[in-house]
């Protein structure tokens, strides 16, 4: 397939170099075309990574990842463009950590509110599932990383969720251990929980962990 | 030992039952004396359980517990009379469920704050522990209701988290599923967290689960 991922940060590269190593062809998306860590993304990435603008990462893609910063999501899927997302199933990864208090961060939109329900109402026509932005970036694409029957809830778009829950599973998450919670309204907690999973990471002492469900 | 339980809900009730059966002697206090619920808990909880206001039960109290709702929890303590709180433990069971823009409740006290912090500041001779919130009542005080090695946090006041420790050990939670996450400022992720448990519990269609820790 071939995908679009917006974004040059750990969690896009993460998810990038994954999909290659998958057999998909990737573009990878930020602000201007020839950004340094995109470029040296590609230089690893092999034939099948690619790079450009917000707006040719999004119309490359058949499936698109935001992997951007969740303070700045909304901008950089304005530049990707409504066109370049209607249709498509678009996975946000994101959180949005506000830092401008200094650490630790606070949730930048939270309560009744989300990244990944601001994106679905900004742009209707897409089709937004929030997925994997309550774990680590290695653990995202290696849960095999974390042992156990640890969990990866998910809310959404209906039509889009089984693709999602397909990719995942390239991915190595067990569909039984893919939660899904319900609409994108969902999203609100599991982008509040980045604060719970923050203070977990301080007091194992690494981000490599994960969260299961006991019942 | 005697202990305060300030709240006559559900939680208050669950709590103060099972510290009577464990052999502990309990005054549960309400806005006044001879609350309906405070009243008709007496009845059912035998010589070991009173009733009283606030500041009766605080006073009475060696160990204390919050049960009261989030959003009031300062008022109520402000009528238990920080004098009955100095020096004693505090374990702050509370969530501030927002249900003024009707449900699902925004967490009405969020992002580098949270009830238990905004407690330990208001009362600074009080020894606030964090604990309980993240797990529905029966489970709370009955932790083998679900299955498996699922965890509680706490965070707060280090002289008084042994006693804590221990406490929850009578009801059931081993030392090794307590994870101690810090200081009182990392309340603010465990009552943040309440937005993806009420995620969990819709899509379960139980309340009685909990998280493990996969690592």
């Amino acid at each position: 397939m071939r995908i679009g991922v917006l974004g040059t940060g750990t969690v896009g590269q993460a998810i990038g170099s994954r999909l290659v190593e998958l057999g998909h062809e990737v573009r990878m998306g930020s602000r201007q075309a020839g950004n340094e860590k995109a470029v040296a993304w590609v230089s690893g990435a092999g034939e099948r990574g690619s790079e450009g603008d917000f707006s040719d990462a999004a119309a490359y893609g058949e499936l698109l990842f935001n992997c951007t910063a969740g303070e700045h999501s909304l901008e950089a899927l304005d530049a990707a463009g409504a066109q370049n997302l209607a249709g498509k199933t678009l996975i946000d990864v994101s959180n949005a950590l506000d830092f401008s208090d200094g650490p630790p961060p606070a949730v930048g939109i939270s309560n009744k509110d989300s990244v990944g329900a601001s994106i679905q109402r900004r742009f209707g026509d897409a089709r937004v599932v929030k997925a994997l932005n309550t774990v680590n970036a290695d653990v995202m694409v290696d849960p095999a990383k974390v042992p156990g029957d640890h969990v990866l809830p998910i809310c959404g778009d209906e039509q889009a969720k089984p693709g999602v829950v397909e990719l995942l599973g390239e991915f190595g998450w067990p569909a039984e251990r893919v939660i899904d919670l319900g609409d994108i309204s969902r999203a609100c907690g599991m982008e509040m929980y980045v604060t719970l999973w923050l203070g977990f990471m301080n007091s194992l002492g690494t981000a490599e962990f994960n969260i299961a469900l006991a019942r």
